[in-house]
């Protein structure tokens, strides 16, 4: 495996603050780093000896000696795989994490990792032919799982069966030859935020990923925050009552059996099937089916047994939150994959509990708001939990 | 004021290393800094001229040359400032934050900041005239309600009246002329943990603070976490129960109102009267009241409602505890301030409702224990709060 990356401290903060803001002129540069000029260029050249940094032509003079620009080296590619539970999503992007190209196709994660991962690196074959000759830099891999981030493994996944303790990371990187990292996806999901979203503002903040599953990611400090066994943010099972209703981990009363979209869409199954909704009845009736999407539809389209479903579940994600946000105290709380048209009342219900609820310190002032990278959240997460492996000192 | 501290990152890293592990060779230092020789050397003697650093004699011979023992300066002295609900507890300790001399006394923090302030002051100089002539080097406080850390001041705090907003920080610093930091005392008495206690081997923990006023301190990634206003780990009003007890705050249903000291001695009280506990009813028909310690005697001697009321308390806790686990992953959770002879019934709780119900990956090996510090982790802790501000390079 070709490993190539930064010798020193002063080689990673120079690639990382070239990939975060984009091509900079070599006395910013020396600036920002606090280098000596001489001391600057002999590092500058080792990146570009090693084709991770080039000369993106002159800066604008700002008086004195003429600069020149520097940037991420245009070779440079980073490979994102976002593995769903009903969905394969492969992205390339370039060294600011760009999204260059893209291909997402439905898949059966049940079908098992070998297959899964497979059909992973054809795409990503495929996107390399697409984008343009480069040098594939590393690979980001998200799981809709908890992750052991070390290991490079899925642990005990429900939504994954058969991928237990499947070897991801190293599948993949033997296959490729290149560094990989995999973790879960609501983590890579707010590192996309942290790196293109809203969240690049804030130093501490929450993502909370809705979905089947619900995960949340945790930006601490200015990084992303696994806790000691990569287990931090796991929490889609926790038991909000034990009455409550059965979850498909074999509990009951968790959030995802609440809050999640396949229970949101048990509960409009079972109500149209009762007639209590004329929306969800047609939508059922028309299709044989229903979708989080057309819960939404009627919920959007002022049907009330809809709009009650989706208030309740944010209610209840609502509760949720009130804890963990006192028990962080988060700069703000960013919440993604809400099904199209919901999220205003979504944020509406979680507001009102989080904000009637919880320590004046730690709410004085916190914004709840809806993810607006949209689906970019992953691919660009993806890339930037690898070149944030790549781009540090080993 | 005196600004001592370091120059740079190396001397700060000389400085947290010796207060930390105690005296150690040149060559030992040498080799864990990294540093040439010659540079070391110069460090040391910086830090030598400012009073910080001094020979504590030779060192073992490692074979080759004979290398001198170096160690925090004899004269470096911190204070510490731990104000209870109704204890001023006060103390010096010398460079490697051991507990040279200590004085606590009752105290009604209702007299106000004013007086409970000026009265830490007095106690500061009597124990600096029994200690030895020495520096006072810096003060760390720590108040029984949260603190805006940045500002040195209480926020809102419920326990003590008449302090919102009081300029602790900058009211001692100005009287004693030298840096002073002021947290809360959950966060206090964790960095004493991280210093001194259990929570030295891991860098990720959760301490959580037992007593009136129920806090908990979050020590991740090896340093204290305040989050983005200093709110972080503010767990005692968490509501529990929509149509719980009658919270101190205003409130239905907190953890305190469940858990607190307050709360179980309140419910103690009226089991005693309603006849339900001879044992209980012995100890108030004795005193005309009852204490945590008649609860915890109770409790310990047999008596099963007070057996009872211990349990359900512990049982809400573990309740709150299953949330935080499985959000932060910690590789250990510490529980302080327990009454004593209590602490085998509570964590007997504790650790059924949190290993029942948390998630795998966050509590498959991890440990619940009681502190096994004692008093002593208020006091360490303000030292190493004050030591890791001035041991830093700003």
């Amino acid at each position: 495996m070709t490993m190539i990356g930064p010798e020193n401290v002063d080689q990673a903060r120079l690639l990382r603050l070239l990939r975060d803001d984009g091509p900079r002129s070599r006395v910013e540069l020396t600036d920002a780093l606090g280098l000596p000029r001489a001391r600057f260029g002999v590092e500058v050249e080792r990146l570009a000896a090693q084709g991770l940094v080039e000369v993106a032509g002159p800066a604008a003079s700002r008086g004195g000696r003429r600069s020149s620009l520097l940037r991420i080296a245009g070779q440079v590619r980073f490979g994102a795989v976002i593995v769903g539970e009903g969905q394969l999503d492969v992205a390339l992007t370039d060294g600011e994490l760009s999204v260059l190209a893209r291909h997402a196709e439905p898949i059966d994660v049940r079908l098992g990792p070998e297959a899964v991962v497979g059909r992973a690196i054809e795409l990503l074959a495929k996107l390399r032919v697409e984008a343009g000759p480069a040098r594939l830099t590393g690979v980001g891999v998200a799981l809709p799982a908890p992750v052991a981030v070390r290991d490079g493994t899925p642990v005990s996944p429900p939504a994954l069966p058969g991928w237990r303790q499947f070897p991801v990371r190293d599948t993949i990187a033997a296959e490729l030859g290149c560094p990989v990292q995999v973790d879960n996806d609501a983590n890579v999901m707010a590192l996309g935020e942290q790196h293109a979203g809203t969240g690049r503002a804030f130093d501490d903040f929450l993502y909370v990923k809705l979905g089947n599953a619900i995960g949340c990611g945790l930006v601490l400090g200015g990084a992303l925050y696994r806790g000691a066994t990569s287990g931090a943010g796991d929490i889609g099972h926790l038991q909000l009552a034990e009455d409550g209703p059965l979850c498909v981990c074999g509990n009951t009363g968790c959030v995802e059996a609440y809050c999640g979209d396949a229970a949101l869409v048990r509960q409009a199954v079972t109500a149209a099937r009762a007639g209590r909704s004329a929306a969800l009845g047609d939508r059922l009736a028309a299709a044989g089916t229903l979708t989080i999407a057309d819960v939404a539809g009627a919920a959007t389209g002022g049907d009330p047994t809809a709009q009650t479903l989706v208030r309740d579940g944010a209610r209840r994600l609502g509760q949720v939150l009130v804890g963990l946000v006192s028990f962080v105290n988060p700069g703000i709380v960013i919440i993604g994959g809400a099904a199209p048209g919901i999220g205003p009342v979504l944020l509406a219900e979680i507001r009102g509990v989080v904000y009637r609820r919880s320590a004046p310190l730690a709410t004085g002032s916190m914004p709840i708001v809806l993810s607006d990278l949209g689906d970019e959240a992953g691919p660009v997460g993806a890339a930037r939990l690898i070149s944030d492996q790549i781009f540090a000192t080993r």
